[in-house]
């Protein structure tokens, strides 16, 4: 079976995380640290929220790309795996679906 | 083979467009718009950040996911697939790898 | 001389900071600690993106009050002052201009 | 009376609406459309934010001053002023007291 997109883009990530910040985007958000990845997911959220409000779908696509690559470099950032990730919502479906789990929350 | 969770949770969103909106979460997050969709991604996206920061593990497990489903429901709203998404990071690592497209990018 | 309505805003939340969570609810947000308030101002500002972008006028002046507001109770928690903000402003000016201040920074 | 830092600060960024892109940031975020400014918004409550929970203040004292500036740009750009927001706060308080319209509001 072929692997995941996500998960392969999981992987070269997390190779990249002792790479030489030199030559590489990812390696650099790891070297810049926390705040900064954690910025950098901020500032894709926001842009994604922009894209979709003003409708221009070649640049949604472009934004949550940007804003899912993100998020995968502050999950390995914080040791926490897209399959941890998977594992939440499947817990969520098996008490009552996730969007019930979530509208208990909100 | 087994169906990706995220693709199992995207279908399910789907599925609920249409719903009844006093049954469902996501029904009723479809029926407010999108520009309260858009909105709960970006809080979503800051309680991520803020979960990193204070370095809180569970919460950032929960919040991330509630984020990557926030994400799912904003797509939807704007026929936009988790595959457009997919077949976004494959164009970018065929080009030079992702991260020099986003290195390139920023 | 009338005192401007942001110093007696910003003097009405120091004040709370101490006060019943039960009574009001900026003693409440103070209670709940950083990373609460903070929260909020990341949410009121997404809030006030959305109502700029959706050009709801009467939205805005709410929401834009509402990130006024809440970063206010973000710099007390952080003693940090409004007249912190306008030194730095003057600051800025004094240099050379805030736009080219800002625009150095980027 | 001394004129207040915030409208003065208001004042040029209102004079810089129709200048020359080249010649200023301001002019140029304007020259840039709604979307971008924004953005910046968006982005620089993500930055304050983080400056608030990793303690540096001097890092909050910028950002959060890079925040009113570019809120204070959105609001020229819908045509919205500072007095607007004074005029919002001081009838919330003339109610009941701005906290507990916000907790009304939540």
């Amino acid at each position: 079976m072929a692997e995941d997109t996500l998960d392969t883009l999981e992987a070269t990530i997390r190779a990249r995380r002792g790479a030489d910040p030199a030559t590489s985007y990812t390696a650099k958000l790891f070297a810049r640290g926390r705040g900064k990845i954690a910025q950098k997911v901020g500032e894709e959220a926001v842009e994604t929220v922009i894209a979709a409000l003003t409708e221009d779908k070649a640049a949604l696509v472009g934004e949550a790309t940007d804003l899912m690559f993100h998020l995968l470099v502050l999950l390995a950032e914080c040791d926490v795996s897209l399959d941890d990730i998977r594992a939440e919502i499947r817990q969520r479906e098996g008490v009552s679906g996730i969007d019930e789990k979530a509208a208990r929350k909100a």
